[in-house]
């Protein structure tokens, strides 16, 4: 069954990287608001995600991230400077990996060719991969949904990583710690695997992912 | 400027009716949670209504309603029979009206045709609207994304009552409390009023509403 896989896909924010790394700058920044900040700021983020795509009016991840940061300071009434906010936006480039990530992504690529699928933009994504030190993991190739003109979960996104692989859609795993991804990933025809850190309970969206594990280590046991 | 309206459509669910009056029932049935259920519900019910957009995989209000109260309940680990899920899903045909809507829809109906224009499935709106007795205001319709296969803010939904009303869309002004839903009118080319009840910060899509109201007693002010 699990031999059948022949690439990973894995997305970034959230399931390798944690977005949430950047409260220990929000609380040094605002004391006392750094969780409530990182929380507000990270939903908007998404939010206006699939708010731009179903309008019709794509702005790059960077340009979204900095409007939902915006919109979350003022939302907690924090009085913040151009220099803060481009602060944050940049720690958008050194988010910190989930511990298990490295390892596991060690086990799973000596088997399989490994790509990222990513809302982030091209250069803010490349970043983020560089300064982790993971680049020669993803000989599958490092992609951005920004070809695409719209963001998860539309399936045009899915599609670049079908095309990217050259892999049939079945054959191809998907790795994601957003529920909706994973979601939307499955309606487009990938296995989908669905990294549950939270315990968070599963998305009643009609496609419920092919396996849900707690992190990576889990994947690679699995897989390997 | 303001005898360019031809005609004015609502937003139904926080609009003219506030989904929070869900709350007393919801406190009724699970002592303690029923603010919390009816926050979390509501933001999942707009969750899904977009990723189910983007995914083109529409399911009618009645069942998103459905699926992300089910979720609600059990992010909350609340305990619900089958009884007390439906009991809360029905309350959406008996939500109440903010307290000023009654009179000033009476003021704004007088001079131009009002429409409504909601992601509710249309049986479901129907009997909201006259569990309030207010369909005779609504000489314009009552029209549901239904026909359009997808919900706000896509543009195919506010097409449907450009055509519905016969009126030029820069001629229609369109009234919403969802910062959200008033970018993507604005963005199709309705003149948007967006109705602040809560003093939330101004949504940063792209497309500012072209007035910021408290309540729908100032629009009617404003306009009559």
């Amino acid at each position: 069954m699990t031999r059948e896989i022949s690439a990973l896909v894995f997305d970034a924010y959230g399931t390798l990287f944690d977005v949430h790394s950047v409260m220990r700058l929000a609380e040094t920044l605002f004391p006392g608001k750094g969780a409530a900040l990182s929380q507000a700021w990270r939903s908007k983020q998404l939010e206006y995600t699939w708010l731009r795509s179903l309008m019709g009016h794509y702005k790059d991840f960077n340009e979204v991230t900095a409007e939902s940061l915006d919109w979350a300071i003022t939302s907690l009434s924090i009085v913040a400077g151009e220099g803060a906010k481009q602060a944050l936006v940049d720690e958008y480039r050194r988010l910190e990996m989930f511990p298990e990530v490295p390892a596991a992504l060690d086990a799973l690529s000596a088997s399989r060719p490994l790509a990222i699928l990513s809302n982030g933009h091209p250069e803010m994504l490349e970043a983020v991969v560089d300064h982790n030190g993971i680049r020669d993991r993803f000989r599958g190739g490092i992609l951005s949904v920004h070809p695409a003109g719209v963001f998860k979960p539309h399936p045009n996104v899915y599609r670049l990583a079908e095309e990217a692989l050259g892999v049939p859609r079945t054959l191809l795993g998907f790795v994601s710690s957003n529920g909706w991804d994973a979601a939307g990933a499955k309606a487009f025809g990938f296995r989908a695997y669905w990294v549950n850190r939270g315990r968070a309970p599963e998305e009643r969206l009609g496609f419920p992912p092919d396996r849900v594990i707690a992190n990576l280590a889990e994947l690679a046991d699995a897989l390997n």
